[in-house]
């Protein structure tokens, strides 16, 4: 079983590999798009999808391509949450965000790019050549579905129309299970597919993924009112600065650490659908619930 | 053989029923995406890939979603280009561009949930069920190419770079094969493949595809010099006064209707190849380079 690091690095060269060459009349978009896929980040998202194809028998190099479209799409969202039109927020992970270094049109091509080349690095017989074409063409559809308009898209929708309103803790789950949950939950299903698994499997996966999804980001929630901008890599109290009710708002701080606690639990429950050693799944729930940035 | 309005009748009614349901709390964007899809236009793209697909021998039929994958692709291209960080038009097809009826956040993430239905009509099993699961993920790679860094938005951002600037015929080409070329060459690339054909077939397909497509362009540029607003539903003079260079500020008009001319024909010849009835194709590509709007 690769450790953390180790699949982190071989997913930062495969990633650095999917890029366009920055060598035509294009190059800037080229430049942007690098900076923003390279530019760090956990990657918790593809090691997910490789994680869980090993833990249903696969061979996880086959699900990388896949896992690498997942972070893709992860970064494309981000450059596009970050333009002015948006949150124009002018840093992201402790540096400029794209657009402040390369200008909002470029910013919003290197996202359209991004995500044309998800697909691409899914999809074409470079790329994607060991997976079997049944199995490419669901778990590439699955990503589809998880990043539009009633997936991830939707979230953000949901996001921005009720910035500064007083909602119920019900609208916060559906806008954190689309914006971030879905692509989460994908990814852990998308590396099922890949290795062939049954249905119990897939749907285990899907469980331990929406429990680590949502306490992710109430986790962030958490840090936002309790870290210091220098920890979080952003400025912390945003959510708040922005009148963003959050589960933090809503219930507390109380409750939301034992929300935590108990997704968490919801998550390691979901790994005994599992025969491999889920010791690396495991690890990452509670790893993720005590983060600190 | 259909006609040009059987085509779009049957293209716009599976465009509509591919757009995702108006009822949840993401229900604007819903609206935005079904606004710009639904408005109108020629629906070219697709009608190439039908079209192709169909005198390769192919069910013309199950190239319906690739098709409207194309014009989503299409779309979205159009309402971030539109955007006030891009070209900042307020009109399109003769009625308020997407951002000026639902503001630039919902524009933008109307844009990106399109690009991402694209790839979920294309390899749902919901739409994409007919398809031949070798064919399917070759179709949709080549779009998600044409899309990319390297194709229209490539050509998006030399357009963008290019503006104000004294440009070579060289790099007016460049942008325009990537910029409109990229997407027409993959309509008629789509359908062969959707239907099995050979490389020569293939090879054809894309010589008329990328002659039509140049073709057209250069008539964009001569009736943004010639025609008037209301003919065209956009602002006529509005190259010169953003002061780009196109193949009528390069060639002049008269050089610019014989390359449109010798283009034609190089599109008519490559029908040649294919043993069905190419009538409608034949004469597609000459109603093109005739058209006033």
């Amino acid at each position: 079983m690769p450790t953390s690091s180790e699949y982190i690095k071989r997913i930062e060269q495969a990633l650095s590999s999917y890029l366009p060459k920055e060598d035509g009349l294009e190059a800037d978009v080229c430049k942007a798009m690098r900076y923003s896929l390279m530019g760090g980040g956990k990657r918790i998202r593809p090691i997910l999808t490789l994680e869980f194809c090993r833990v249903c028998g696969g061979n996880l190099y086959t699900a990388l391509p896949f896992a690498c479209a997942v972070e893709m799409v992860h970064t494309y969202s981000l450059i596009h949450d970050d333009l002015p039109c948006m949150d124009n927020d002018a840093m992201r992970r402790g540096r400029p965000s794209n657009h402040a270094v390369f200008g909002e049109d470029i910013a919003l091509l290197a996202g359209d790019a991004l995500l044309s080349l998800a697909f691409e690095t899914m999809l074409s017989p470079d790329s994607a050549g060991t997976a079997a074409e049944d199995r490419a063409v669901r778990a590439a559809g699955i990503l589809a579905r998880a990043s539009g308009a009633t997936g991830m898209v939707g979230g953000q929708v949901i996001d921005l129309q009720n910035e500064g309103k007083q909602v119920t803790a019900d609208v916060i789950q559906q806008m954190d299970e689309k914006k971030t949950g879905a692509l989460i939950v994908a990814a852990a299903q998308m590396g099922c597919v890949l290795a062939g698994a049954d249905g119990n499997q897939t749907a285990a996966a899907r469980t331990y993924a929406r429990s680590v999804g949502l306490a992710f980001q109430i986790v962030d929630d958490i840090l936002d009112v309790t870290s210091e901008s220098a920890v979080l890599g952003k400025p912390a109290g945003s959510d708040l600065a922005n009148q963003k009710f959050t589960y933090v708002s809503l219930l507390g701080l109380e409750r939301s650490r034992e929300l935590v606690e108990e997704l968490t639990q919801q998550a390691l429950s979901a790994l005994n659908a599992f025969d491999e050693d889920t010791e690396f799944l495991s690890s990452l729930a509670r790893k993720l619930a005590v983060r600190e940035h």
